[in-house]
């Protein structure tokens, strides 16, 4: 048995180049995509759909998982961040108090102000051959 | 924070319409593919990697994660089993204590003697807008 705390992070692409990005205000500031915690029991799946509905208005389904972010904190419990991506919604986006959120080129995100190792979870979501990324101390693998 | 058990199970593909199936001699006995626990704090990549060369010889890498399958414990743990794919593999097959492996045609599999839940595992697997099956009491939903 681990503890483990469960949270997620969901890329929506328009099929035109584009993906929606939120400016996050709070911890973790800077570009990256709408997500949050899992509650307890919930689907890890309804739970992004979930987030993404209060954070950007959108109606998701078709989820993909691409992979994983994780870390060990410092209480010792791990830290889970499901990627998922999907091209399928509907509705019009509407910010919430996590960030304003619009849509962007996706080459543009990778030259933007995005949080500390979007880069690298960029990886994840984009490469079909990779699933995780992964710290042990302060480095990052991508595998 | 919540309470998890996290496990894998990885489908080997061989490229020519086959798969590599384990025959589970112990708890949950039938036709499944390979795969076991993750260690406290490893990566869930790596561990995939470890339990198919521990359980049937063969080196692996580029693995997909395709979705999970979950569900709660009479303990309240959630129990999660990572599901992933490769096509990428090096080496020969080799049994373990855990079960006879060999390869079988993926369209025998389904109608042959597998484990609980198998046909619903499948689904994720292979169906590329399904990301996770879980319980709900005794019903289950891919999603």
């Amino acid at each position: 048995m681990e503890k483990t705390i469960l949270t997620n992070m969901i890329m929506i692409e328009d099929g035109n180049g584009n993906v929606l990005v939120q400016n996050r205000m709070k911890t973790w500031k800077g570009l990256a995509f709408p997500g949050g915690k899992v509650e307890k029991g919930e689907s890890f799946v309804e739970a992004a759909i979930r987030e993404v509905k209060e954070e950007t208005g959108l109606d998701i389904k078709n989820l993909q998982l691409c992979g994983v972010k994780q870390f060990q904190t410092k209480l010792d419990e791990r830290y889970i961040v499901f990627l998922y991506r999907t091209t399928v919604y509907e509705g019009t986006i509407v910010s919430s108090e996590e960030g304003e959120v619009k849509w962007l080129p996706l080459d543009q995100l990778k030259e933007a102000n995005t949080v500390e190792d979007f880069d690298q979870m960029l990886k994840v979501f984009l490469n079909k051959d990779t699933s995780e990324l992964y710290y042990t101390g302060n480095t990052t693998t991508v595998i």
